[in-house]
């Protein structure tokens, strides 16, 4: 595949810092940048569903660009939502407002694993129309390509909707290993499917959500998940493109998701960045970690804190700056158009000044 | 005061691993033991609203009762709700089934705050009179009177119920640290006067639930959060009861929590107990920390995971077994009861053959 040095847009500064480059400056994205905080995206979406906005390749193409052209983030992040390849293969699921995903008969039994059927180019052609569209659109910025990572669909599917407790996950995996790795055995090829079908339409990174990953201690989390998102981040690395990992509340699980193997291991808001790359090791790049909420403060609250992201960024070998979770419904995307002009006009620190402790038990 | 040496329960192997001596057996409670997972408090239940039911001195005894007639734990906690004491004092709010509790009109003003008035006897009789009641019941078994910690309170105030991001919270945190600062100072003597109150009725021990502090970076809850319940604990030191703090996904802030004071730090799930005596320190023992989701698994794989927990928790200089979190509704007692009785079997291995490093930063 193509050699990442030949890569047309190799010097963006995204990509230069996803791959412990220097890059020009700090590149900044968001979370959920192409969301409910923008009133583009509200017109937009005035009437149309979800599920049926993330099947209408013009739809996903404009408000994919929609924060590229307000914010002038340094990358795009495709506009779907992790359980589509889900209804893609037919899975019965809706997602409702207010409450988020639903699936109309959880899995239960190994029949209802045996159903979960692979992911074909065909089943997902509104998503690679879009990535192709973008790329032409976006010129050199780079587009974001995501999947959801198994142990976050399987809750899903198990639990039937949003949980807060994950209890009938737990219990399958606890109870029953066998049909939990079956199961998530099948989540991580439909994920690295999906995933390669977006860079081979022309996505310049990848990011593999596992959103509730942290709800897990670490021995659960390396016994029972770490194994399928490894192999789905194994399945695209031939690709040559960036691979970005994250998930919310993972400081205990952080040097767990690094050996999953992504370039890019995101961060939420609770663990500083530098204590995050002790955690992580030298080998990988940061994206995170501005508490989204912070974003509802003060200008002068939200600049100082953007810039201890920025210099506690700088002991990693790498750093995007991002928010530690999606952006929040509420925010003013004036305010997140200041974090990028501000975040650009920081100077960049070298990592190679910037000596790393070596790995220690996180 | 009194002497703790000399306080009638003082051999009772709860109050001994707070105290970080030598329990005759690992001491066993579980947070929200007096709940839905029993059927005896669902029929006692029907029909009576949760704050009735609080205000209830009947329901409140029987209803703490339940469990230690059942599972034969070694400590009882007062039934109640953490709004309980905000309720007393003339805050608009209910907690409705399914959601949590709702307050009509959130606080987003000084005014606001000037309204929340000091919490007196009077105002929760019912407390005081179900903790006396429950002191001649219990005989040799200690009661844990608890509170809401200033920051959860706030939480649920500002917001006007529960919130996932506790983005208005944060936002008046960050935007008005007068206000804020103001408002948790009000919160914290309603804390200690319902704390003080529950201990001068009779109860052996209290508990500080700050649940949310987990959703806050170290830095944050430091600076906003940290000196208000150390006030409250401070306040409730000269009665000479044990302590306990407890929040959950606390993992960044063990060692700050252990900071405010408490002779006890609860330890959600997510952290190993060795790996949180590291960062609490050898001055104060731990509570926890079975997820309570393993309680739904096969009984084997609860053994296990319970022997674990006893087996890290004997690094502490004290342990008290218990869930990372409450018991979950659709938990069968009945493993609740088994987990009483293995807990009860394993040997108790003195703190002080288990040497515990030092504090390092956590």
């Amino acid at each position: 595949m193509a050699d990442p040095t030949e890569h047309p847009m190799a010097r963006a500064p995204f990509l230069a810092a996803c791959r412990r480059g220097t890059p020009a400056h700090v590149p900044v994205w968001f979370m959920r940048q192409a969301g409910r905080s923008l009133p583009e995206y509200r017109r937009v979406r005035a009437g149309v569903g979800m599920l049926e906005a993330c099947a209408r390749p013009d739809l996903v193409v404009e408000i994919t660009l929609q924060p590229v052209r307000r914010h002038g983030v340094d990358a795009a992040i495709l506009f779907s939502d992790i359980v589509v390849p889900l209804r893609a293969i037919g899975v019965d699921l809706d997602i409702v407002p207010g409450t988020g995903p639903v699936v109309a008969e959880p899995i239960r039994t190994a029949a209802d694993v045996q159903a979960l059927r692979p992911l074909d180019a065909d089943d997902v052609w509104y998503v690679t129309d879009a990535v192709r569209g973008l790329v032409g659109e976006l010129g050199g910025v780079p587009l974001i390509g995501f999947a959801g990572a198994p142990f976050t669909l399987a809750s899903y599917l198990i639990e039937g909707g949003p949980s807060r407790d994950h209890a009938r996950t737990k219990a399958l995996m606890h109870g029953n290993p066998e049909l939990w790795h079956a199961l998530l055995g099948r989540l991580a090829d439909i994920c690295a499917e999906h995933l390669r079908l977006q860079v081979l339409a022309g996505a310049s990174a990848v990011q593999l959500f596992d959103s509730w990953a942290g709800t897990l201690s670490a021995a659960d989390y390396r016994r029972s998940c770490l194994p399928h998102s490894a192999a789905v981040l194994a399945a695209v690395a031939d690709l040559g493109v960036p691979r970005v990992h994250f998930g919310v509340g993972t400081g205990e699980l952080l040097g767990s998701m690094a050996e999953a193997g992504a370039e890019v291991v995101g961060v939420d808001w609770r663990v500083p960045l530098d204590e995050a790359t002790r955690r992580v090791g030298p080998g990988q790049a940061l994206q995170g970690n501005l508490d989204p909420a912070v974003t509802m403060a003060p200008w002068p609250v939200v600049a100082r804190a953007v810039r201890e992201v920025v210099q506690r960024g700088a002991a990693a070998p790498g750093h995007v700056f991002n928010l530690g979770h999606g952006v929040l419904p509420d925010t003013d995307p004036d305010v997140l158009t200041r974090i990028v002009e501000l975040v650009h006009s920081l100077p960049v620190i070298p990592p190679s000044s910037k000596p790393v402790e070596s790995r220690t038990p996180g």
